[in-house]
């Protein structure tokens, strides 16, 4: 990595995350859109609580830079990346209510069943989730910019609706419900893991491929070094879960030591953590190799995941 | 209507909802699709448990039967039929949970989260609402029947979300959440109505227009005829709810009323109630009028809607 590629990344990421936000927040207007009735006030700010002014935007920086990766329209990518971000804000409303994680706090802030009530939250988490999917398929009428061709923002919906649901994400928060109880082994761990975090992650890279239309074989390498990506993610939180302090993550750590489930770092410790995340790195980088120095906002962003400190 | 539709209308609705159903265990089998990593088998209980064995099944069949008006490919409704079926059961499940309506009786059994626990049954609506979308944009690759144009899929897709979305249905249930304090007039218990339970059953009748690619006018005639059932509907279930037992409603009765929620029964009166609910099924029959004997199973479902028991 040469010396400047850390302060491009940074900027980037955080201009991405800026770009994105401006859309979340044009989708959450008060205005109806067609099909629509009336968009009741109470429920939007509920959503845009979840959705509007936090977080670092990791799964938007990774669809808007893997379809950069191959030419692909930017504000195509760009309506991606605030859908999958809706994807991802409803899970956390959703996995913050008392009767799964029950966390009052979520990026310093209030989560949204405090800042609402229980019921405006699952509401919130319910439309969020319906709205992603509209914003994949809705032919962004207002201009020729991001309007991809109607195949692949059908394919864009199924990949995203197979990354979320029972046999992704929302079946990977089941199995993590269960673990305590269950007590998976290691293989349990990763698909749990794979599932729970990873599966939105491989979305996110695989679907910049997507959104450019890239051969299968990209699609697929692409899809690996998000898997690669999620599993850092997990293995880094995971690492951070014991050794940080709440107010660093802005949210409540060591829960799941304390409930009783067990993750790889419990298994094998930090320094073998250490060295799989290194290891992660160094297979995410070579996937790459083939896009040479086009692929070095990608690189930054698996050595920021596995290195991150919040 | 003849001495005979009423019993014609009985079988099809039987058989339809025998089809839906097949189709939805189908879909709900243990076995992962392509794009999923594994399906946890007790979320899939509880969303089998929310979905299978019970209810009329009437918004599945009014898709197949407004499908039928055009000759639309019938393995397509079924696929459409059942993805609504999904949507529907996902807020019922949601609905049902103690922040929400709190109830432990739905169709006669306990409620998903009674059956289960509260998190198992958010998570199986989650998953419920992600895989409706999943199946209406999957190509069905297993044969060319039920395969519709790409643009068909999507726009079902866009059409599907924003009449289950903030905009209508989710919009709806935190407007019905409000009710009790914000006390809507006339004009405002309409509009939740039309939210909360009418825009599915719009949805329902136009959907089938969309599956079989019929003409603009067509689809606008079907969503008309789909908001007066959807009216009616909402009427018969208001008057139910102030004069039926529970044990033939299969879940609590007079809820709304002691919660201190007015609806147009309360406003107007059962006399002027049932004169609306005539005028409605008159209205339905003739949006009806230019599909002649064709659409007589869609006017046996409008006098059914109006004149339901339980």
């Amino acid at each position: 990595m040469s010396q400047d590629e850390p302060n491009d990344f940074a900027t980037a990421l955080h201009s991405h995350a800026r770009d994105v936000e401006a859309l979340l927040r044009e989708l959450l207007s008060s205005r109806p859109r067609h099909g629509e009735i009336a968009r009741p006030e109470r429920l939007l700010a509920a959503m845009r609580h979840g959705v509007l002014g936090g977080g670092k935007r990791l799964r938007p920086f990774l669809v808007i830079e893997s379809a950069a990766l191959f030419d692909a329209d930017r504000e195509a990518a760009r309506r991606v990346a605030a859908a999958l971000e809706c994807v991802h804000c409803y899970s956390l409303i959703h996995d913050d209510l008392p009767a799964m994680d029950d966390d009052d706090v979520r990026r310093g802030r209030p989560t949204v069943h405090k800042a609402f009530d229980e019921a405006t939250a699952i509401l919130a988490g319910d439309s969020l989730l319906t709205l992603a999917f509209d914003i994949i398929a809705d032919p962004a009428p207002d201009s020729d910019a991001g309007r991809l061709p109607v195949d692949r923002r059908l394919e864009l919906v199924t990949a995203l609706a197979r990354a979320a649901g029972a046999g992704g994400m929302a079946g990977g928060q089941l199995l993590d419900l269960e673990a305590a109880r269950s007590r998976p082994d290691e293989a349990g761990i990763i698909t749990l893991q794979a599932m729970k975090t990873g599966a939105l992650i491989r979305f996110a890279c695989e679907a910049g491929a997507m959104v450019a239309g890239a051969a299968r074989p990209d699609r697929e390498r692409l899809a690996e070094f998000g898997s690669a990506v999620g599993l850092a993610f997990q293995l880094a939180d995971d690492l951070l879960d014991r050794t940080a302090h709440a107010a660093a993550m802005g949210k409540a750590t060591g829960k799941d030591r304390a409930a009783g489930k067990a993750t790889l770092v419990d298994l094998h410790g930090a320094e073998w953590t250490r060295r799989q995340l290194s290891g992660l790195v160094g297979q995410a980088h070579d996937l790459l190799s083939p896009y040479g120095g086009r692929g070095s906002m990608l690189r930054s962003a698996a050595a920021f995941v596995a290195q991150r400190r919040s």
